[in-house]
């Protein structure tokens, strides 16, 4: 490639500073040393956690700074000793390595990585990126960009939090606290693991409607009672849930997700994101079999599962896109809007707002 | 037995008001109802849940209350409708009931009974005492009473905790925090189970060489570092211990417990009581796997484990008195005081001022 090995200038959304808007400026991209690729990035979904490190973490990203974490694109060219990639192919960045070697990979309970480094969190409303391949997965060259970059967050987090995290059975009743691009991907996860009821809990009413496409049988918004939501479905169920999911990234919501699920076995898995905050609880909650536990990326081995969930589309059974394909999973649904990376600073507006009713959107990046 | 169905008149240490001693009173003993026996109590233990009801805790007794929950003794007669016990035969009672028909009784995942009522906790300093059979485990002819008493509660609940409720395993890394008898019990436990290492934190040191006696293998005083004592075992074990087990009843020490496991399949138990305050961490502590739990009467099924571990100690080799009488169960290097019931008061100041070095007690009610 005629780029490879060369300093690339190129313009991408830089975040200056924690509350101005993002900035598009033209910056320069190293050349992929040793196991690095260059990617060209096609697409990109934007995820509550992108304002995180803009606006709310205590691991606020330094700035300036290129944001973005939920994308795909192409192949530009590989560094020296690259062996997993060669230029062309379709890829999706990794937030989460997966290099394969560490204890952490190779233990089957565990996602986590020991070479994992969180810069993939500021990479990607950028049109041409450079991260190592152990952070990157390989897709199928069918694959729509477009719809695929959400499965480099936020589809895969929610959906992966139902059906490897919490282990929903079927028959189980479920709770859903948080109905963003998470919240319902959560919900397609118990919807799809054979949960017989779904609460779906937003403050936010408008967006019951998008749940019920995805498989919620149960709508409540926590600001409609004079009790607390873990009574309420307390009393709806006789003791509480089996599992519940908190999507939202508050403390306070943690806490009552965990005391909306039934004593014994329920399960109480946080997906949101905050490092801000204590969670608490009182000790009795956590008596005699009651998990509270985190996910995080769905419990999914990353690499390992996007490729597999999407290059293999067509030869295996369990995967995304023949899921998709055959509308087991749904991925249009969470589209509601597509913008251009110029516009980036809208999309960030209207998830900061709150003024959609689905937070994840495709805004496509400009190839140089 | 010429007691029967009469009102009987007793001896029994009586709390009057939180912090005052108890009262040595001669109480009157309601006769046996549907389904209860009478116990005639003839040797208690002291634990450290005692003083929490007495001093502590939110969930106070109502006073005047007699206190004890931890004892051994003989069935003096029984009401109508008994049918797991006859007069003469040795039982101790239990503050977890196990009714066998209950939702959760029959769930292999808990030892929680929906029958369960806590009075319990507040009957056995004293001579004789009136419970449901449900909350009686049978025990064998031939049990020490002034020993196994103590099965009652503080060691089943600390062996109990390691074996069942963490899962400790061979050649895992364990800390226990807090080295009273419950405490001591984990230690037991974690070596039981084949720790290689066992960390025993206390902030008392002349504990350790007790702890030493139960399998410790290491001993760390919080107070003599400058540092989180979490940083210290992590330093020490290169990212925490497999297993780590508060057994003390103080959220702080909840919070660092979790804090000293490993990431990923670290499992933190809580077994010290505590509802007076929230236990809090950062959610990051929860992350990909590890486990934050509590453990009650150590997992066990009450009435089943108890009457499986001692009544049959000659017939099953899974039980505590082979185990006891092979030395791989130590009961006897738990008691440090033998007293009468009229000197309750002195055994209650010296576990609550901490001047003895093992806090339980084997006191002996006297039998009217
Ligand atoms: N664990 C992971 O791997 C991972 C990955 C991606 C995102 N996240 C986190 O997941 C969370 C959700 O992300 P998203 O992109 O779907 O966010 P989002 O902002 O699009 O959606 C959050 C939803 O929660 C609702 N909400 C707010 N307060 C609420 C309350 N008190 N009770 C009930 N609902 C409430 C909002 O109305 C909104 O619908 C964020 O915290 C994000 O950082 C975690
Ligand atoms: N979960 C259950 O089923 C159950 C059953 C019985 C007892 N308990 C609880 O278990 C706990 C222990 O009971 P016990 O009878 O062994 O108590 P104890 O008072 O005899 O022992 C507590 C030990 O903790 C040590 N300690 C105090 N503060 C400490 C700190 N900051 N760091 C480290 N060590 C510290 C003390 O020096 C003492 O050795 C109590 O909270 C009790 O209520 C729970
Ligand atoms: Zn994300
Ligand atoms: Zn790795
Ligand atoms: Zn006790
Ligand atoms: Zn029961």
């Amino acid at each position: 490639m005629a780029t490879a090995g060369k300093v690339i200038k190129c313009r991408a959304a830089v975040a200056w500073e924690p509350t101005a808007p993002l900035m598009m400026e033209e910056i320069e991209v190293a050349p992929s040393q040793e196991g690095e690729i260059q990617i060209k990035v096609v697409a990109t979904g934007v995820c509550h956690t992108d304002l995180y490190h803009l606006f709310e973490g205590k691991d606020k990203c330094g700035f300036p700074s290129v944001l973005g974490h939920e994308g795909a694109g192409v192949v530009e060219s590989v560094g020296p000793g690259v062996t997993d990639f060669k230029p062309g192919d379709k890829a999706i960045p990794l937030f989460l390595s997966q290099c394969g070697e560490c204890k952490f990979c190779k233990c089957p309970k565990t996602n986590l990585c020991d070479r994992n480094n969180r810069t993939i969190f500021h990479i990607i409303f950028h049109p041409l990126t450079v991260i190592n391949q152990i952070a990157v997965a390989k897709i199928d060259d069918d694959a729509p960009l477009d719809r695929v970059c959400l499965l480099g967050c936020s589809i895969s987090t929610g959906y992966g939090a139902a059906v490897n995290t919490a282990g929903v059975i079927p028959g189980s009743v479920c709770a859903v606290f948080g109905l963003g691009a998470v919240g319902l991907a959560a919900v397609m996860g118990c919807k799809n693991a054979g949960a017989s009821h779904i609460f779906a809990v937003d403050i936010n009413e408008q967006i019951f409607e998008k749940a019920k496409i995805f498989g919620a049988t149960d709508f409540l918004n926590p600001k409609a009672y004079n009790k607390p939501i873990s009574e309420v479905l307390s009393e709806m169920t006789s003791g509480g849930v089996d599992f519940s999911l908190e999507c939202v990234g508050n403390t306070e919501v943690m806490r009552t997700a965990l005391e909306s699920c039934v004593k014994v076995w329920g399960v109480c898995v946080l997906v949101g994101w905050t490092n801000v905050k204590d969670i608490s609880a009182r000790p009795i909650q956590l008596i005699s079999g009651k998990t509270w536990k985190r996910s995080l990326f769905g419990g999914f081995k990353s690499k390992d599962s996007l490729t597999k969930l999407v290059l293999k589309a067509r030869t295996l059974l369990q995967n995304w896109l023949i899921d998709y394909m055959t509308g087991k999973i749904k991925l249009d649904e969470f589209i509601t809007h597509k913008m251009s990376l110029e516009q980036v600073n809208n999309a960030v507006n209207l998830m900061k707002t709150g003024q959609w009713n689905i937070f994840s959107l495709t805004s496509f990046c400009r190839i140089l």
